[in-house]
């Protein structure tokens, strides 16, 4: 199709028309779809369903009980895994219950109503601001602004979060506590934080004490097309002498079960005994029977490795036919820009200014739910308007398919008007 | 053996000596034994294993994959067996994780952060008082202790709380935000709040407009000897007109597997919004297999009573065998009162004034931990240092009964001493 951005008016208008008759089809054809979140396909969950048979015991290597009371931190064997797997110190793990959701928000909540290293806790302060890389996942800054906690918009590089921005704020104002981080096949745009990003990161100097960077892993071992290393922010930070700055979360909600999987949160010894100190009042201790259901079913770092080539391989053609299709329909074009993701769950794409909204509307009418435009930003603000998040997973590939012809469609749709506005 | 109170000093010095000859014994014979919590036993947990198999579907009736992410408050299935249970409309349940301990302490967290309708939140005010009627459950005093929030010991009567107490307190005294309350076979006396009690923390006039009832049926449906009625407090406080006043928890921590069952919390429509409205942001949901697993294996509240029937069948030899020592060594001799409780876990005694730390010190010495004198009291302080909680569900009955042997040995040994140091 050429450079559609450089066509004369007659020939959007041609074009307008073309698609309008495409669109309306679509629209009729009745669909209904849902990819507003990043679901796992009931066909990857098939791969871990005998997990749920796998209990041959009910106790630890070391005779522990997992059907009785006992144990804050989790169970040995799965620590263990997580050690491996992440490279963290076992005793600088704290295994948790069924989502990193819940430990990222309850440490905020102890940072609010605690405070961390004696400093004052950040619900008695006036102001507290955090950096929130953006586009980013929409769940982090619904903690954040729940907590009334303002949030500063963090343009995203290739190389992750512009760290000349990020230096600055942190060192000059003190009421900023802290950013959010996910480092590896980044939600949404599936960028990884580059070695430089990281020991910028660890080793920036903060006007605040108790600066905390919340370092959510969600997608560590998550490759689809290639395995990219990230530096580990906690040996980093311990290096550059703030060994009590990162949280390390991370959880097997995408590798085993949403919502029964098994998460965990990791930092410095300092800090895991100040969590634990507040925690010990919060639970006498997570699902242990869950714990070892994970770790009978993995076995250990490398079982869990080569599950996650498995998933991989699942989730690869889902991904594939999205590049594909942007490729071919929007390549050139000048109406679409996206990253190609190396791993995680997520395609981003920028389509022309001011047009992701109505390019979701139009989606939405034609019967396919994508996440929100805006929901990758604060405050559900998308200063450009240009973002998109694709969903790729839960769909089969004959869904997934037809939704991204309309998607196509829309993109153009919603381009070419804009384009005729002017 | 008569009232050894009533012992003149030769006699007491004739009784010491012989009791120290069998305490000897006792300590020689180094027994290990941990009485210290209310844990269910293994046999007790093995009436439940089948419950790991039981999942026959990954789906509820209305064909939500319990597999993937979805549904904040629980599966229909798990609310409705809750629901017919508990005498509580399912629209104002809210499923939980694994401990209802957790559900308290978020619930207190969220008061201290956020408030509640409107109120100033409490970690923003100078000072918050919890009333605590003691002895009661040694968690609830840790939660309310690490907040920072000033404890009020509350005397226990037959009937409950001492209401008369309680309701001058609340009345006068703004700063006064709640009261913990364990309403049946209370923890650890075993006390069912009288009908009476639970109308009068219903409608009493409170100082603070955001007074809370921390309503923790813990043992809700767990009858040894007798089943007792005691009122819901949902509704009471609803006919009163204070329906916001109570949240009221509870588990399956006792009735599946502790650490890997199924709380909730219940409260009005209008507070089980507020509390989804925040929640929401903290999760996404709690494990949805684990739910749907209870469901298949307790089937209906039928299927739940019946199963705690066959419980109380397996702990009531323990109980009586508690009771049966108690009143055969103790029984008439002034050194020790204690209830009969009806249900619940724990058998609650004191002492002779200032003997209970003497007690269990003896015991411990002698290789039985039992739960630390005190521990049932705000700040771990019980004035009169009289109450001990026996936890006869962990020991086998043989085990049970010799540390009860050395517990009745070692209450007379420190109550002679007493009695000779006048």
């Amino acid at each position: 199709m050429g450079k559609i951005t450089e066509y004369s008016k007659e020939e959007l208008k041609q074009l307008e028309k073309e698609l309008l008759v495409k669109y309306d089809e679509y629209v009729n054809a009745g669909l209904k779809l849902d990819m507003s979140r990043g679901k796992p396909a009931p066909s990857q969950l098939d791969l871990v369903n005998d997990m749920l048979g796998a209990l041959d015991t009910y106790t630890t290597e070391s005779g522990l009980d997992v059907r009785n009371y006992g144990v804050l931190d989790g169970i040995p064997e799965m620590k263990k895994i997580f050690s491996d797997t992440f490279g963290i110190p076992a005793d600088q793990i704290i295994v948790g219950g069924n989502a990193s959701l819940n430990l990222m928000f309850d440490a905020m909540m102890r940072f609010m109503v605690f405070g961390t290293e004696g400093n004052i806790p950040w619900g008695r302060m006036d102001k507290v601001k955090f950096l929130c890389p953006a586009p980013g996942y929409d769940r982090h800054f619904g903690i954040t602004e729940c907590l009334g906690i303002e949030m500063i918009t963090i343009p995203m590089t290739e190389d992750g979060p512009d760290m000349d921005m990020i230096e600055q704020l942190a060192a000059e104002d003190a009421s900023i506590k802290g950013i959010w981080c996910v480092p590896k096949y980044s939600n949404p745009q599936g960028i990884c934080y580059s070695d430089e990003t990281v020991k910028r990161l660890a080793s920036m100097k903060t006007a605040a004490p108790d600066f905390r960077i919340f370092w959510d892993n969600a997608y560590g071992i998550h490759p689809i097309f290639e395995d990219v290393e990230v530096l580990n922010i906690l040996d980093e930070a311990a290096a550059a002498g703030n060994p009590n700055r990162p949280l390390y979360f991370a959880s097997t909600s995408k590798i085993s079960f949403p919502g029964a999987g098994v998460s965990f949160v990791a930092a410095s010894k300092e800090m895991v005994e100040e969590i634990k100190n507040i925690m010990t009042y919060q639970t006498i201790g997570y699902d242990k029977i869950n714990q070892l259901r994970h770790v009978k079913f993995f076995k250990n770092a490398e079982g869990l490795k080569a599950h996650m080539q498995v998933l991989a391989d699942a989730m690869r053609p889902k991904f594939e036919m999205v590049l594909n299709k942007l490729e071919e329909e929007l390549g050139g074009t000048g109406l679409l820009s996206w990253n190609a993701p190396k791993g995680g769950y997520f395609v981003a794409v920028d389509t022309l200014e001011g047009c992701a909204k109505e390019t979701v509307r139009l989606v939405k009418e034609a019967g396919v739910v994508m996440t929100g435009a805006g929901a990758t930003y604060p405050y559900k603000n998308d200063p450009k308007d240009t973002n998109i998040r694709i969903a790729p997973t839960y769909p089969t590939i004959e869904e997934l398919e037809k939704a991204m012809e309309i998607f196509c469609v829309c993109v153009k749709l919603a381009g070419v008007q804009k384009l005729l506005d002017r």
